[in-house]
C-alpha cells in the first residue's frame, strides 16, 4: 500500500483563502493526510475550524509550540507542517518544526523581515528537513517546459527578460473595508513587510524569472508608488533590473491595475529565441525562433520532454489550471521527502531557502532603491 | 465533524484515464472517501491496482456483482459507486447497485444500446438511489454562468445554437498501434455502440448545449464519415439540428481534425444576445448584446451571480480547468446525496436518467439519419 | 512612364458603400486612372455623383448603353469597367462592355439569376476582354500562402473543410428602416436572386474554400431559414457539403448572428496538416501538422514563399486589412491586363467566370435542396 | 469638383520603405495629387525614381532647394511636400518649404539633433504654412476612440501608463548585411540622432500615450542597451516615466525582442477603468471598468462617438490597418489645410512642431539618464 505522508497546518482557519488552496493540493495526488493543526491564533477558532475540517481535535493546537512539541513526540506524528500565516508568521513556526526535523512547506515571500530571514535560514541550514516554499507558479507545466528549453540552449545567450504581474483589487481602499482580511493584513508593514505589492506579486514574478531562466538578479533601480491615498505600502512598482550573464529586463507589478484579475505574464528572448507565457492561460506558451514561424506549445503537447518534470495529470486540450500548478509542488515535495528516484532533479526544481533569501533580498533592494531617487541598488548590498 | 460519502468504483484500474480522474474529482473538494472497487474486469489486475491505491484488499472485489451484494450488507458499505467502464459495461453495474439503493455516478454515454438505456432507466426509476452522469463540461463555473444568464433572458427568444468539438488524436488508426486501450474500445462497436466520435464527444456537445438553453433537440440531419480506412466507427460529423423553441443549428463534431486537442466550442444567438466559449480557455465566456460592446464573462468576475450555482474555489484570474470542473459534478452529487439545502436546484443542473435518455436517442438518431442519405430523423423515432 | 489602366465605373454613387470600396482599391496601387462612370440609375444622382468625385461630366452618363458606347469609340476610352450594381444589374452591364472588348471587373456574386449568369457566361467565352469577380478575401496575402501550402502538399490528402461567415447586421427588420439601402436590395429576391445570406456571403465562403484548397463543391444538404418575420429572404443557414476528391464539411451562414460583426473563419484539415483563418484578424493563420507544435504563419513572416503571390506592401507585423486585400484583385487583374510576366499564375489565382458559374451553381443547390427538406443536391442539377 | 491638394516629396525614392507608404497614404483618401518630388539625394537615382513613378520630368529635382525654389514660383507648384528622409535630413528642406510657405508633412521624429529641432520649430512659428508629423498611430480609429474616452473622464483620474513596442529585426548585425539601408542609417548617430530603438520606436510609444492620454511626460530613468556588439546606437530600452498629474510608468523599448514583428502596445490605468491596445490587431481595445465586465471596443462598433474623429472608410469588422491609419494622418492634414469644418479639432488631433519638440526631449533625455546611471533626468533640463 502506498504511503502517504502525514500532513499538519499552521495558520489556515476559517475564512482563510490560501489555507485551503493548500490542503486541496495536499489532497489532489494523495500523497498526504491531513491530521494536525495549529489553525488560527485564537484559540478558540483554531478548534472551531478543526471541527469544520474533521481533524481530530486532541491534535487541533492553541499555539504551534505545543503542536511541535507534541506531534514530534508521537509515533504517528505529522513528517511535514504547511505554514500559511501572513509573512510576519512565517519565521516562527518553521524555525521550531525544522528544529524537530519536521519538514515545513511555507507560504512565500519566506518572512516578513531579513532578520527573520536570516534566522531562519541558519535553522533550515541546520534542520535534517526539508524547508520548501511554494512559488507556486513553478508548478505549472508549461512553466517547466519553458524552463527545460532554455536550459537546453533552444533561445541561445539570454538578453533580456521581462516580467509583469498586474492586480486590480487593491484599486480603492479595501483594508479598510472590514471585511477582507487579505486586503489589511497585505497592507501592514507590520504583517507584511517592507513592501506591498512588490513582496506579495513582485516575489513571485521574480522567483519565476529566475526559475525559467537559471539565472540570478544582481540589481535593481526601482520606482514604488502608493497611489491609494493613507495605504501603507507600495501598491505599484515599475522596476528596472539586471541579471547575472549581462541580462537585463524590467518588471511591472500593481495591485491596483484596474479590471486586471491575476494578469502576470513573462517574456524571455535571446539571440535565437524567445518564450512567451501567461498565468491567465496557463496551458499555453509561444516560441520564438529566429527566422522560423513562432510555435504554440501546449501543456503535454508535441514539444514536451520527460526531463522538463512537468508531469501530465489529463491529456492536452483539458487545461488544468492554478490548483494543479500549486499541487505540483505538493508533490514533488512529497516525491523528495519519500526519496523519489528522481529527487535530485526535483530538488532543482523546488524552492527553499536559498531561493526564498535570494527574492527576500530582491523585495528589499527594491524598496532601498525607491527610497533613494531609484538608484541602481545590488542586491548583495541587502 | 463534517460527514464525508462513502465511494466505490467499478472500473478504473491500472492505466484507465477516466477512472484517475473521478478519484482525483472525488477527492477535490474533500466529501468523498475512497473505499472499495472493483477495479478491473481481469481479478489480478483489479486486485494489483486496488494495492496500488492503498485500498484495504477485502474490499477489492473480483466482479460487480459480488461488490454490490457485500458491500450492501456492511454497516460501513459504500454510499456512492462510480462507474468508469467502457460504454457496454455501463447498464449491468449500475443496475446492481441501484436495486441495491447504492447511488451511481456513471460516465457518459449511458449505455451502448438503446436496450441497455431503457432497462436502466427503469432500475433509475425504480431506486431510491441517485444516477448521476458525468457530463463534467456542465460543471464549469462560466458554463454555469451562461446557463442562468440564457434562463434570465438576457438573450431574448433563442434563435441559433452551435457546437463544435473537434480532436486529432484518431487521426490514423490508433487503435492498432496496441498501445492505446482507451482508442481500442472507442473505436468498437461492440464496446462503444451504434457511433463513435458523435457517442464519444457528440453526446457532450449536445448535452452542453441542452444544458445552457434548457432547450431539447428534436431532429437532425447527420454526415457521418469514417475517414480512417478499416475503422469501425465514424470519426466524423456533420449534423445539423432543430432544437424545441424553433432553433436551429449545427455541430462539428470530429476526432480526425489534425492538431486539434480538445477544442470543444458553443455558441447561443438569441433575438437580444449570444454567448461564446471555448473549452481550452474555459474561465471566460464572450457576451453580446444588440447595440452595445462585447462584454468579457471571467469565472467569479463581475457578472457572475449566485443563483449559478458556480461555487469560487479561488479568485479570478486564477484558472480552474478540466479537473475542477468534472469534480463539480461530485461535489453538486454529494450535496444532494446529503441533502444540502440547494438540493433542489442543484438537481436540476446534474445530467441524470432522463438526459441520458435524451442524449442516447440524438446519437442514435444521427447514426439513423445518416443511414439514410442524411434525412432529417426525430429523435421521438428512436 | 508606368502605364495606369482608364478606368469607368458602373453605380456606386452617393451613398454606396462598395462603389467607393472598388475605386478606393483601384488607387490603393496606383494602377488605375479613375475616368468615365454611369454611377447611378437616376441621371441627376449620377451626374452629382460624378461631380462630387471629380469626374469630366462629359464622360458621366445617364445609362450603362450609352457609356459603353461612346467609350468605346474614344481613343482614350475606358479599358476597364468596375460593375458594382445590385446582383440583377450585373449581367446587362457586363455583356455590354465585354462585347466592347472592354475589361470588366464585376461585384459578387455574377448574376441574380442562372439564366443571366448563362447568357453573361456566353459572353464572356466569346469576348476578347477579361471578366473578373471581386472575391476579395482571395486577396489578402495570407489566405494565398495557405494555397500555397495545400498545393505544395503540407496538408497532405485534405479529409474536411469547414467555413462559417457569421453576421448580425440584419438581426431585426433593417430593410424597413428606411435608412439602409443595402438591407433592401440584399432581401429583395428581385434585385438579390433566389437566396439571402447565402448569396451575399455563403458565396464568399465557398469561393475561399475552393480557391484555398483546389477542390471543387459537387453536393450540398441545407437548411436555409428566415428567422425575421416578414423578410422575403434566408438569413442563416446550415449546409453540409461534399467536395471533389472525397472531402467533406459543412457552413454556416448566418445575418442574424447577433453581436457578430464579419466573422468570417474557414478551416481546412488534411491527414498530414491543418490550416485556420479569421477574417477578422486577416494577417495570421495557424497551421497544424501531425506530432509538431502548431506554427503562426504572419503575412510577410518566416514561411512565406514568392510562389504564393501574395505581395507584401509593408513590413510583418504592420497590417493589412479589408481594402488592402481587395486591391490586391484590382492589382493582379492591371497586371493581367498589362501582360505581367506571371500573368497565367495570376489568371489562376483570380476569380472569373468559371468560379462565379460554380459559386451561382452552389447557390442555387443550396435553396434547392433546402426547399426539398434538405436532401443532398448535386451543383450538376442546376 | 473637388479640390486635391497638388503634393511634392523630399526622399522616397527606389527602394525607400517609407516613401512609398506616404504617397500610398496620400492617394488613399483621394485628397493629393503627387506632383513633383526630389526623390533621391544621388540626382540620378532622383530622375529614375521620378520617372517610375510617373512623374512630370521637370518637377523631378536634383537637390530641395531647387525645389522649394521653382515650385514656389509655379502657380500650379505644389503646397504640401512630404519630407521622407533619414532623421538628418529633415531639418533643412521642411525649414526650406516652410519659409516658402508651402505645408510639410514630416517624417518622426522631428530631427536628428536638438539643434535642429530648435532651428525647425522657429521656422514653423515664423511661417503661415502647417507642419506635421506622421506619428502614425495616432491616425488608428480605435486609438482616437481611446482618448476620446479617455478626455471624457470614462476612465477617472489617470494613474498609470504603460507601453511596449518590441521588434526583433536588429536581433543580428543587420546594417552590415549590405542589403538593409534602413539598418545602416537608423544605427548610424549621425543619420539618425543620439538614439537608435528609443529615437525610432521610443518616439512612437511616447507620443501614442501622451496622444491617448491628453498628459506630458515630464521625467525619465533609462536604461539603454546595446545587445549587438559593435552596434553604435541602442537597441534595446527599459524606461520608467513620470508624466504631468502624477501619473507614473514605464516603457519597454527594443529591435533585439527575438520574433517580434511590430508588436506595440499600450495600456492606459485610471482610477475608474483602463484601456488596453494592440497595434498588430489595431481594430479593437479592452475597456475596464471597475466592478463591471471587460468590453471589447471596436473600430466603427457600438462604443465610437462622432467626437472622436475616428472616420470609418469601412464597416465594422472590416479590418482597417497600418496603411489605413496612415492614411488618417494625410486625410487630416489636407481638411485642415482646406479649411475643413472641423479644422481646430484635427489641429488638436495631429502632431506638429510643438509635439515633436517633446518627443524629441523625450529621446534625448533618455540617452542622458542612462548615460548617467538611470537617475531621474528631467525633459526640461534638456
Amino acid at each position: 500500500m502506498k504511503k502517504k505522508l502525514r500532513l499538519g497546518m499552521v495558520g489556515g482557519g476559517q475564512g482563510a483563502f490560501i489555507g485551503a488552496v493548500h490542503r486541496l493540493s495536499a489532497r489532489m495526488d494523495d500523497k498526504y493526510e491531513f491530521l494536525a493543526g495549529c489553525l488560527s491564533s485564537t484559540p478558540e477558532k483554531a478548534e472551531l475550524s478543526a471541527k469544520e475540517l474533521g481533524l481530530d481535535l486532541t491534535r487541533s493546537y492553541p499555539d504551534y509550540k505545543t503542536m511541535a512539541e507534541q506531534e514530534s513526540q508521537r509515533d504517528d506524528g505529522v513528517e511535514v507542517v504547511s505554514i500559511v500565516t501572513p509573512n510576519h508568521m512565517h519565521a516562527g513556526p518553521a524555525i521550531e518544526f525544522l528544529n524537530k526535523g519536521i519538514h515545513v512547506i511555507c507560504d512565500k515571500p519566506m518572512t516578513a523581515t531579513m532578520d527573520d530571514a536570516n534566522e531562519l535560514m541558519r535553522a533550515i541550514k541546520s534542520s535534517k528537513a526539508h524547508f520548501f516554499l511554494t512559488h507556486n507558479y513553478s508548478g505549472y507545466p508549461v512553466i517547466r517546459e519553458m524552463r527545460s528549453l532554455v536550459k537546453n540552449g533552444e533561445l541561445g545567450n539570454l538578453r533580456i527578460v521581462k516580467g509583469a504581474y498586474l492586480q486590480g483589487w487593491l484599486g480603492s481602499k479595501e483594508e479598510d473595508s472590514g471585511s477582507n482580511k487579505q486586503a489589511e493584513w497585505r497592507t501592514d508593514p507590520k504583517r507584511s513587510g517592507a513592501a506591498g505589492a512588490v513582496g506579495d506579486i513582485g516575489s513571485h514574478t521574480m522567483h519565476l524569472l529566475e526559475f525559467v531562466t537559471g539565472l540570478k538578479c544582481k540589481s535593481v533601480a526601482a520606482d514604488l508608488t502608493t497611489f491609494v491615498e493613507g495605504r501603507k505600502l507600495d501598491d505599484d512598482a515599475s522596476i528596472m533590473i539586471r541579471m547575472t550573464e549581462n541580462v537585463k529586463g524590467n518588471l511591472s507589478i500593481s495591485q491596483i491595475a484596474t479590471g486586471q484579475e491575476n494578469n502576470f505574464t513573462i517574456s524571455i528572448y535571446g539571440e535565437k529565441g524567445a518564450l512567451h507565457w501567461a498565468q491567465e492561460n496557463p496551458n499555453y506558451a509561444r516560441f520564438s525562433r529566429v527566422g522560423k514561424a513562432d510555435q504554440i506549445i501546449t501543456r503535454g503537447g508535441a514539444i514536451q520532454n520527460e526531463n522538463s518534470y512537468a508531469p501530465i495529470r489529463i491529456p492536452p486540450g483539458h487545461p488544468e489550471g492554478y490548483l494543479e500548478g500549486f499541487a505540483q509542488i505538493y508533490s514533488d515535495a512529497a516525491d523528495i521527502i519519500l526519496n523519489h528516484k528522481n529527487k535530485n532533479e526535483l530538488l532543482e526544481l523546488l524552492p527553499g531557502g536559498d531561493s526564498g533569501m535570494q527574492i527576500m533580498k530582491f523585495i528589499n533592494a527594491s524598496v532601498k532603491s525607491s527610497n533613494n531617487n531609484s538608484i541602481w541598488t545590488d542586491l548583495s548590498s541587502i
